[in-house]
């Protein structure tokens, strides 16, 4: 019996070979996959092609030489470029989308794949191509006996291969909040950066103590989410009320020192309108009422 | 000779005793230093009087109780408006003010203690007062001999003791920069769990993913860093055009879920002031130059 060899050496087919479908199609040859690969400009599956990859003669023969075809290229236009002109191939198999898109996308393309008889989960690579067969996170949603089936074969990948639910849109919707969180990390480092710049203090001079402190707040960020489950928000520590004054000091020490304020701004207006609502004695995660808000709308 | 256990003996004093000045008083009776308390209600004292601290019987006569005084109140107006009164007391003596304020406000608090003939030191605790004693970050600026003459002294307050320069407002500045980074985290967790939640999904099921995301994001932190100081920002994986395809997402997604997108909006904004100002080609820290310009001002 062989069957944990067998299901180990699944055949996976990548098409598209950007530097991330290049990483991609390396993983899973290091995992000892038999790989089809296929490119629009077939030079770049070479190396891969030394490693021991199958360079497919079109994109059917490509999807037609695995039972899991992984798709990454530059956006949803370019998937349904590609794969819009096959018959049959899809047929039986499972295609998994890594290419960024909207969860609107998402659920599109499970709809046509359907049509085709193929089945289809969508992804979210939320790491860089180095990070790719090594601890690399990346996100699927789509229905979950597909996912179980390849999950042996899609661990390949990284050790966060992690599965979110049967809606295709998922990995899209967990994909831009996560990319939000990280542009408001940097904003908040940069908007600091620059005002202690303009007091005459390198980055470097305030990196580590930044650092520090993103590290404080992601201790709290599980006590957050559930305040904001539960629908109540008691204050740990300081209340909106003590942010807010703080906050008159941020936007006066921009203003001060000549920086662009409007983060500050924007930060301390959300506040505003908490306290407005009632929420000035509560903690800070009572603000998750601003962000549901549509813009504009008070309650 | 008793050098080294003389100087830990430093006597001290604090002023204030709300939740932090408590926390602060009892983190150096616990180091065995000589407290002297005083607080406008004298009650909030009887706590620490049980554990060895002397109640003053004025503001003057607490100031003059030790060299080393420590005032930790609501804000800087009440900072005056007890010490103001004073006569000759502050007289060689080194004021270290942890009240939080702004940079103004601790360079004239600075002069003001100068004109009194004492040495002033400004502070700002990055700690809630569980912390004070055990891993708080406290930073501190003015003038260095004074800052080292009692820095073991002040090491009984947090092993994040952190000495910042002679500006004294630099602890304020420093204060509200890493405030704003804590905020600009919060916000992109709740804006990313507002985003998710209107696709039914639990904060909870978020947490674990978007506390890896800001994770990933502190790492960056010292390279980004060094690309300010230098002026120079290559791509190290994403140029701002790519960034701007997926806020693209971000704010499609949010306006389709019916969540608030001024926050996107305004990421977006950002990134497009600096594609316009010829960084798409270049990475993320390239974006501190729209943060260096006063609101409204375009190069």
């Amino acid at each position: 019996m062989m069957h944990d060899h067998d299901d180990d050496r699944t055949p996976v087919t990548v098409i598209g070979l950007g530097l991330m479908g290049q990483a991609l199609a390396g993983a899973f040859l290091r995992d000892g996959h038999p790989t089809t690969v296929w490119n629009r400009t077939a030079a770049k599956a070479e190396q891969l092609v030394a490693e021991g990859a199958k360079l497919a003669g079109s994109v059917g023969a490509a999807v037609a030489a695995s039972p899991l075809v992984v798709v990454c290229v530059s956006d949803y236009q370019a998937v349904h470029e590609l794969l819009d002109p096959l018959g049959e191939e899809l047929g039986g198999r499972v295609l998994v989308n890594l290419t960024s898109g909207t969860s609107q996308g998402a659920r599109q393309t499970a709809e046509w794949a359907a049509r085709r008889g193929g089945t289809y989960l969508d992804g979210a690579i939320m790491a860089a191509p180095a990070a790719v067969g090594a601890d690399a996170v990346i996100l699927y949603s789509g229905p979950r006996p597909a996912f179980d089936l390849h999950e042996p074969v899609l661990r390949s990948l990284g050790t966060g291969t992690t599965y979110l639910g049967d809606d295709h849109g998922l990995s899209s919707l967990y994909d831009v909040a996560v990319l939000s969180l990280m542009w408001n990390i940097l904003n908040g480092f940069l908007q600091g950066a620059a005002l202690l710049g303009a007091a005459g203090v390198d980055a470097a001079a305030f990196a580590p103590i930044a650092k520090t402190g993103i590290g404080t707040v992601a201790d709290w960020v599980p006590g957050y989410a559930q305040q904001i489950d539960d629908g109540a928000y008691p204050a740990l520590d300081s209340t909106i009320n003590t942010h807010l004054a703080a906050m008159e000091h941020l936007v006066h020490e921009s203003e001060s020192l000549g920086v662009n304020a409007e983060l500050p701004k924007f930060i301390k207006a959300l506040a505003d309108r908490a306290m407005a609502d009632g929420h000035g004695g509560n903690g800070y995660a009572a603000m998750i009422e601003q962000f549901r808000k549509p813009a504009g709308t008070r309650s």
